[in-house]
């Protein structure tokens, strides 16, 4: 198999169509949660492609499909590629898909293709529970030996309704947490994936190597004054939390824009009590997220982020309480695997550029435990988790073919 | 009677500790909600004191509880004087207390003092449910003929349970209905009450002769922009809704502080949809209080806020839902009851100022059917509605003597 080779344009397409019919919204999108009903649907339409294609098929004690093209050789290791199923609530039908799509496209692409033998086996996996309704990058943590039973203890959509939910799926907890595999025996990874911004659009660029993806930080942080009378107490009076929340939202925002130019933040909740029209705000509990792909400049913001708070708080004569609820580190993409996707949209003719991802994906997971890589293609508008959300079609064949050629060009050595 | 007639203030002072012990909580204060059993025992305990001191005592349709010292014609006119007996949750003893013992004691000392026959009937009420468990100056809106069924059909504290307590208590929709006077027989009303805030003890002054009750309105503005991705959405790109809200709440502040200095703004609830870590909000509803004593000013800072909203929303490319949620027109004191009072402190040796109501009383009714006057005595801290009220002993006698002398001279007259 040489530079000349292609994916099936059609074939890809039509698959994408045809898994869109799956838990389809009428808006245009897909509902796909994890373990839904359409999510089983879109697993055992997965493997029923592979298998016409003559590939196999299996699924792990967590959900995971793999679809595999085995090297002769039980020493090879695996290239694995792919991204998931499932989709927010009320997604759209690239998020996921696409990657999912691209990866059998491709094993099937070098399955009848008359080429030159490859040292590896391949390997197209569709994640468990990516969105994660259930927990955070179920699948992709379950491969990789990071899941405990706190995760079905603690599960975000309820321990009783995640159990039930698998049973009917047929899987156990102790199936899942037996979903490790050996990372000795994978070579590399790469997920394909809409930009889900637009960066690439509006370059006018049909690829973007993903460096690394962000880091993210999330925090609680309580603004606490006193509750007066909203009437009698005059205006310089008062301790009023929200006026804490009001002057951190704003200067924030300023912060991150012009001291770290390369992060973003997100203020995406508040309470405030006592919670009547006529009583000043006591207290008021923000929700503040942040991200970087780098992680001393993550440090740097959270540092400056909650100096801030401590600023606010003390112009303004509030307290503060500051509980943190999260934090992932950035993840760095593999050089050899940026090379190989650098080359293949060389060999393709593909103008592309390097960016940071400032989404979560599978990929920071698998980068913990082999070489990982991922590229973007455009996303119309930067839509994502939308019903909206559209990918054109040549964007979706060069997905498939850049990572076909990826995979020729990391699958040529053992 | 002359110019040398004062209360008994060690009577007054003993009534006032006693009336504490009813309903009075470990912090010190009082727990009195309107319909309550501590409420009714406090009713009970009013009439209970008057009959001793030889004074008559009835309760109307709504539960408002009259102290009556009548005059031989039955053509002559009533000043009313008086306040309430129930609490907030967790009150304190002075707020509503003090006025109804101010005017329970001036009745007495009337009644035993060897004094010219005065030209009208003397009254001391208790409105019931001033502070609106049930609704909003359920007693005086009664008496004012200004209660409708409605009042209880949406009760704020429910139907079903207004009307349980309400049959608890004797009482009936039908009576309380019933419960209108006729606005020519009554002459004049005065309510003594605590400051509530602190301009007097900061001024060194022993009493406040209110000018004006602030009135009051309400809305709900809602910020509406775009649920992006908190992530993949550069910070330039966003139509964030919260940042509206926190716009509008340091620029409300700022506006009335330069533009109303009689003026205040509260902003007591805020409610993000969708309300998670990493999506940018949406919506964003916020609670927006304002009042002043002057209309034409109210309706000043009515146009004010909302242009301010209009433009904060310009400012940020979102938009705006506005809601009126209640208004109270401001209440102007009657100048013949401000002239008494002033001369009541002068006979009196006490000094005052003129100041506005910032809360709200059951004398914004009264006002709407008769002549109307309040005046303050100190609360130390500004502190009410909270078990730490306090008001100085000297302060409460004082209350009562500007009492005394202020119906001394609006009876004088028919």
């Amino acid at each position: 198999m040489d530079n000349d080779a292609r994916i099936n344009g059609d074939r890809l397409l039509a698959d994408l169509a045809d898994l869109a019919r799956i838990g389809a919204t009428p808006e245009g999108g897909v509902h796909r949660p994890a373990l839904s009903e359409a999510d089983l649907e879109a697993r055992r339409w997965f493997r029923a492609r592979a298998e016409e294609a003559g590939l196999s098929a299996q699924q792990d004690g967590i959900g995971n499909i793999s679809v595999t093209l085995p090297h002769p050789s039980s020493e090879a290791r695996t290239v694995m590629v792919g991204s998931h199923l499932d989709s927010v609530i009320n997604g759209g039908r690239y998020d996921g898909a696409l990657g999912v799509i691209a990866a059998l496209e491709v094993l099937r692409t070098i399955r009848e293709a008359d080429h030159q033998p490859l040292c590896c086996h391949l390997e197209a996996i569709s994640f468990a529970d990516e969105e994660g309704r259930w927990g955070s990058f179920m699948g992709s943590r379950a491969l990789a030996g990071r899941l405990t039973i706190d995760d079905f203890e603690h599960s975000r959509g309820g321990k009783e309704a995640l159990l039930a939910e698998m049973q009917a799926a047929g899987l156990t907890v102790d199936g899942a947490l037996a979903s490790r595999r050996d990372p000795a025996t994978i070579k590399a990874w790469v997920e394909p994936h809409i930009e889900q911004g637009s960066q690439l659009e509006e370059a006018g660029l049909p690829i973007g190597i993903v460096t690394g993806i962000v880091g993210i930080a999330a925090y609680w942080l309580t603004f606490k004054g006193r509750a007066d009378h909203g009437g009698t107490t005059p205006l310089d009076r008062r301790a009023d939390a929200l006026r804490g929340v009001a002057e951190f939202v704003r200067q924030a925002r300023e912060l991150v824009l012009n001291r770290f130019p390369g992060g973003v933040t997100n203020c995406g909740i508040v309470e405030v009590s006592p919670g009547v029209f006529n009583i000043v705000p006591e207290r008021a509990r923000l929700a503040l997220e942040f991200r970087h792909p780098d992680q001393q400049l993550l440090e740097a913001m959270r540092e400056a982020l909650l100096n801030l708070a401590l600023h606010v708080v003390e112009i303004e004569g509030l307290g503060l309480e500051v509980e943190q609820v999260g934090m992932e580190a950035p993840a760095t993409m593999d050089r050899e695997i940026i090379d190989a996707i650098n080359a293949a949209c060389q060999v393709l003719g593909l103008r592309h550029r390097h960016l940071a991802s400032y989404a979560g994906h599978d990929t920071q997971v698998m980068a913990g435990i082999t070489q990982a890589g991922m590229f973007f293609v455009p996303s119309v508008g930067g839509t994502s988790h939308n019903p909206h959300e559209l990918t054109r079609d040549d964007d979706c064949i060069n997905a498939a073919n850049v990572l076909l050629h990826t995979v020729l060009k990391l699958a040529s050595e053992p």
